[in-house]
């Protein structure tokens, strides 16, 4: 658990925080966020129910919002973990022709991809996270 | 739409199925679940709140049942829709070692690998999503 690169909270972009989870802008992806439990649990059904929807109520405001400021082809979300078991989701803003479309982020690279994402549309999408 | 196969639920195993979503039970790997939205939508924030908490609580329903039954290392849960954009998820029990361990299960596969899970483990997972 002291290993766990996700209990350190190390070089993270905090959008926000509560004392269940906080939410990062991940640099990968123009507009990727994660939403990273504060606690080391490794599934969602380590959650209780109401700690679940607190959690996963957050991911689909911050859905709804990304689609009003990136305007993306399609949101993939995903809980993996098999790296590091503590709990966090990924929220991916995904276009035509990005590098992986139409295959998931963690599939082979198709080809190379120039976000038009602006710097704008990405503080206006924190800014409305934060609100 | 006419052309979504997710609309025309072809050659699914159904488990159990309401008015909101079926679940169904996949092939590729013993035990891998798919919750399946009915009506056509793509992002889970075309839902309302409280169709998406229907449906998530069924996930974290399964996620919990899956676990007492097939005892995986990990648990993936992940919507994507980029090839079909019709919302489903899917929940997907992982070992480590398996063919594509620890990496996603749209990644490369790394080797071969013999799911050791039982029909009558994965029985009991069906009758208790079923009850």
């Amino acid at each position: 658990m002291n290993n766990c690169i996700l209990c350190q909270k190390q070089n993270e972009n905090i959008i926000k925080e509560n004392e269940l989870f906080r939410v990062i802008l991940v640099d990968e992806i123009p507009g990727f966020i994660r939403v990273i439990l504060n606690k080391h649990i490794a599934e969602f059904s380590d959650l209780s129910l109401e700690e679940y929807h607190q959690i996963m109520d957050e991911v689909y405001r911050i859905e709804k919002i990304m689609r009003k400021h990136l305007n993306p082809d399609k949101i993939n979300i995903a809980s993996l973990g098999n790296y590091v078991p503590h709990l966090h989701i990924h929220i991916i803003p995904r276009y035509k022709n990005d590098a992986f479309w139409p295959d998931s982020i963690w599939s082979e690279k198709h080809r190379e991809y120039e976000y038009k994402t602006t710097n704008q549309q990405i503080q206006n999408m924190i800014d409305e996270i934060k609100s």
